[in-house]
């Protein structure tokens, strides 16, 4: 891969989805990075007019780029899971996304509904596992509808799969400056899987004596998030417990229009994909009130992630400078609004 | 049962456990009701002497109470899972407590984390499921500590199992003045158990058409309990998800300290057991610094659920009284002082 003319994936999707991706766009392209989009239409919107999801000719073609940027896909009328098992999960499935990065970031000027926390505070790094767990889609339904009927769940988790996400966490854990890793989970009744866990973080802590490492119970550690979310610096958990706190962290870390991520493949056999932690927001769509800034700063994760540091950090910066004057400015900005300011910063 | 004259048995546990349950127990006896108490040698004590966690013995004259009241058992030189899988849950599952009660209550004068929230923006009820689910322990492992481990957990859900849960939760609503009811899941994603709790809902919503229902994924509401509390009023949900939340709730409403808990079952054919949501805290163990307000809520529930309502309603009166005063004073008190004060407001 050239890393000065990358060729990227979009799949702008449903609802606030594509009025994201069109500002995440235009601040990529004010990088002055060579970037060739092509756009895929998935989502609701293909679902309904053609019954597809995701063609196996597209996801082919897809492994062929570089990264992949989607907005945000989902409408109440498709049926729950549809598109989530056979797009979203998809993608991160086959494209072996087994990194979802979420960082957990309370920026300078941002409100938090948390009265005693200070940006400091908050900045942490959550390292979600993404091919294994719950979102496996194993289990079952037996005699559906009658009083008799049983829906099971299995959480698959495997020493190959759980590793290689902890050795990641480590990584990362290394290179800030707390050096700490906290892994999540539910050991106590999760009996299986929370040993394989927390006995791989433990092995695989003493080939990294620099990185202090601590534990909590899934209950715990959201209380924590809220109480006390100093505590974190760099989190490795699984797939569900991973969906949740990322939840949580963007609420406390000022809302869901903030809040970027990653599926990252480190091993780079297969292009990865950013995409903002939000949803497609029927409610407010087409009306230019979503926040592309989660949409931006997975851009700068992008960046990041094709070796372009400086690029990232310059776009993250312009973020950054756009959250602190919003918090004195008096007037909302449209979505376009906001997008073209953080590109003029960019730019400039 | 003759209300007048309860059979308590009563497990003080470890840690903290035993300190809080003194003062449980002395609210209580307060209360002016006849109750005979049994204690219970449980937990980690009894297992590093004796080897036993919960001998069949025990379970059996366990059934033949009225109700128990439990501290908190655990210690951390005991493996993860085997208090809770053979203590814990194991009286949970026995003892047939499908409903995990939880309120989850600003009560004037205490402070929460949310810079925004007032006491009539947090007042909502939890009902967790809790014989199913994740906690069933069902799962396995395979190749133990080779690189080829496989460790599995599996969600048992049955109709029986939801339905049962899912009434009493409408019942619940309908007997509170907003009449909501939110279901919690993951249906986008665990979608065999998803289905099964929402058609349930929404069968079962067909017989209480003056309950509104509506429905949030467990990361969207994570999220809302954090930023707009307001929107629950009874919510209910599987086990693994009431745990998460209810920690979560127990955090925005002012901390462990004050969150408790009861485990119900309401067909009767078993006592129900009342806990404080907290654990044993082996950390602050034996300095009188816990707080008993939780055990001495959870008094208030077993009393109401023996259908003492007047003097569980005055013991809630009481330590609603003795939050108010806390705010102003100056001086932290202890474990015993707390008690004393909410024993005196009971008596007098
Ligand atoms: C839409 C859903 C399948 C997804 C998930 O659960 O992973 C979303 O909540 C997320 O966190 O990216
Ligand atoms: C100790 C543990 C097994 C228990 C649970 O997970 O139910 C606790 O967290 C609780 O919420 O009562």
């Amino acid at each position: 891969m050239d890393s000065r003319n990358v060729r990227l994936a979009v799949i702008p999707g449903d609802g606030i989805g594509t009025e994201v991706v069109t500002e995440g766009l235009k601040v990529l392209e004010a990088v002055g990075t060579k970037v060739e989009t092509t756009t895929y239409d998935l989502g609701a919107g293909r679902y309904h007019r053609t019954g597809e999801v995701l063609p196996d000719v597209v996801l082919d073609e897809l492994r062929g780029y570089d990264a992949i940027l989607l907005g945000a896909v989902g409408d109440p009328s498709v049926p729950p899971g549809i598109l989530e098992r056979e797009l979203l999960l998809k993608l991160r499935f086959e494209l072996d996304h087994y990194v979802n990065l979420r960082p957990v970031k309370l920026f300078p000027g941002v409100a938090t509904p948390l009265g005693g926390s200070r940006p400091e505070d908050i900045d942490m790094v959550v390292i979600r596992e993404g091919t294994e767990g719950l979102y496996a889609g194993a289990g079952g339904v037996l005699r559906r509808g009658t009083p008799y009927e049983i829906a099971t769940q299995e959480s698959l988790n495997t020493a190959y799969g759980v590793e290689r996400v902890v050795r990641y966490a480590f990584e990362k854990a290394l290179g800030r400056p707390r050096r700490k890793l906290s892994l999540i989970h539910k050991t106590n009744v999760l009996t299986y899987a929370g040993d394989l866990w927390a006995r791989t973080v433990d092995r695989v802590s003493l080939e990294y004596p620099d990185v202090t490492t601590d534990y909590y119970h899934i209950d715990a550690a959201s209380m924590f998030f809220v109480t006390q979310p100093e505590r974190f610096d760099v989190i490795v958990t699984d797939n569900l417990f991973g969906d949740i706190i990322t939840d949580l962290g963007a609420a406390v870390a000022g809302g869901i229009g903030l809040a970027a991520s990653g599926n990252i493949n480190p091993d780079r056999t297969a292009p990865s994909m950013f995409e903002p932690v939000h949803g497609s927001a029927p409610d407010i769509a087409g009306q230019g009130k979503a926040d592309p800034t989660a949409t931006i700063l997975s851009v700068a994760m992008l960046l990041d992630h094709l070796g372009l540091t400086e690029e990232a950090a310059r776009v993250e910066k312009a973020v950054a400078e756009d959250l602190v004057e919003r918090q004195a400015a008096r007037a909302s900005r449209t979505t376009r609004e906001i997008g073209d300011d953080i590109t003029a910063r960019v730019a400039g």
